[in-house]
């Protein structure tokens, strides 16, 4: 499908990438770059890649496909150092969380020369680095592409192809729309999670050490978000600011009539606004996007 | 230890207590009621009660300890019923998760003829009703309890004993301390998870499909929580209104840094908040109140 796979940045996504590259053999030959020796080091050790490149430049020389992998806040001097050296027909494209803005400062720097097709597999964990990676980390999950210049169109099939193949179903939209979503479905729960968490962390130490002790009821489960990546997260949340602080309005909205219900002890209004959020859920599970056993079927 | 155990209202929790009773072999006999006849058919059903009793006054009578674990605003109504029918050195406790308000009507009505402890095991699954339950609920979870009447140091030592066999650790505190803290570990949480699974709820219809479809990049997790049981969660947002209201200002206001810092594009302020609260979940893990697998150990 592609002779030769180039995977900028071996995170979480990065490395689960080249394990399934390898595992579906989408690919005979994948090089690895990043900008740690240590992660490279770790990648050697894994045998996840058939190379590694120290060097960003030469890692994409004669490489059919360039996945960047990355925090978006890096994308703007990837894309100056590789564009020299990526050859003819290369289809460049990227894992990040955000599209809008950097798909414009890519736009600007790739022009219409070359391949560039934006996207964003729905999938992750709170874990970070290359032995957090897994191969089957994006089966049944959806992974989102924003095309936007319409000449790549046999690109675009060859780029639908590969993640078909990495056990993703594929969804095309553009950036706009992505981000709107995405600022409801990730990156507010993100914002409210660390938001939550942060507020915990700065109790004094032995309300704190309570906290931990009765996590299990309902607090642990927003640790796990915000344990997530605080590169990749800052950046994400300055990319889509736009659409984060406009949805945050609408939250705030409606956690204002909650409130309010709270301080006038307006059952009837509570127990309607608690009840239709069950069915949200059920709909999740039928979807196959999260499991049907209690506590996510975590031992008791 | 209990020759007779009365359980008032057989859902998850109830229906919990009742499995683990037979299962550890805490007391010969077991009396289930419950308001509705149709849960008292399915306890029967499951073989986790010796007796099912329809009259909430009779299911009383020679117990030696009664644990109500129905939604808090239902136990004045309870109370009422049940004080002429409890015999002399029977334990009256429950499992409510506010304190405070309910104890003082409580308080009020078994004045100091009753040996009256409150309880809250913190365990629990967004799941309701007596299939929900299972033995091992309670294992490795505490439970806290709030005495308010010295008299009954007996029988403190007796419920002690009582949780620690169904697996629980214990920890006395009061009920103001315990209202603060539930407010932070899991009041306010769910708050804000039914809070953004109903904004989820209130879009129109394309959008919240895709919000199903997108779920596993965040949002699924605050699904969990929101769908647990409304009954039980509008009352314990009236019950512990106080703290909620006060401990959702310092949450606000640590919110408004985070947006600050997105709307300025403050990308170290914004690196510095999501940095501190990594920490906080591996020192839930440590404490066995969190598994360590990435995603709650569900696959992908």
């Amino acid at each position: 499908m592609f002779k030769k796979i180039t995977i900028i940045g071996m995170g979480l996504i990065g490395s689960s990438l080249a394990r399934v590259i390898r595992k579906k053999k989408i690919s005979k030959h994948i090089i690895a770059h990043d900008k740690s020796s240590t992660v490279l080091q770790k990648v050697l050790k894994l045998k996840i890649a058939n190379t590694i490149e120290g060097s960003l430049a030469k890692s994409v020389l004669d490489s059919d496909l360039v996945i960047i992998c990355t925090p978006l806040g890096t994308y703007k001097n990837i894309a100056i150092t590789i564009k020299p050296f990526i050859k003819k027909n290369c289809i460049v494209t990227d894992v990040g969380s955000a599209k809008l803005a950097v798909v414009k400062i890519l736009d600007k720097i790739f022009k219409s020369n070359i391949a560039w097709i934006p996207g964003h597999p729905i999938a992750g964990t709170e874990l970070s680095g290359p032995e957090a990676g897994f191969a089957t980390l994006f089966q049944n999950r959806w992974c989102i592409l924003t095309p936007v210049n319409k000449k790549n169109k046999t690109s675009l099939k060859k780029l639908i192809g590969f993640w078909r193949k990495t056990g993703s179903r594929v969804q095309t939209m553009t950036p706009e729309h992505h981000d709107k979503v995405m600022a409801i479905t990730s990156h507010i729960p993100h914002l409210f999670a660390y938001n939550i968490v942060g507020t915990a962390a700065n109790l004094e130490s032995s309300t704190k050490s309570e906290v931990i002790k009765y996590s299990a009821s309902g607090f642990r489960d927003f640790t796990r978000i915000a344990s997530s990546d605080p590169t990749m997260w800052k950046d994400i949340m300055i990319a889509n600011s736009k659409e984060i602080l406009a949805m945050l309005k609408n939250f705030n909205n409606d956690l204002n009539v909650i409130k309010k219900a709270i301080l006038k002890k307006n059952s009837k209004k509570l127990y309607q606004l608690f009840t239709k959020t069950k069915k949200i859920r059920e709909d999740i599970i039928k979807a196959g996007q999260d499991i049907s056993k209690p506590n996510f079927g975590r031992e008791s």
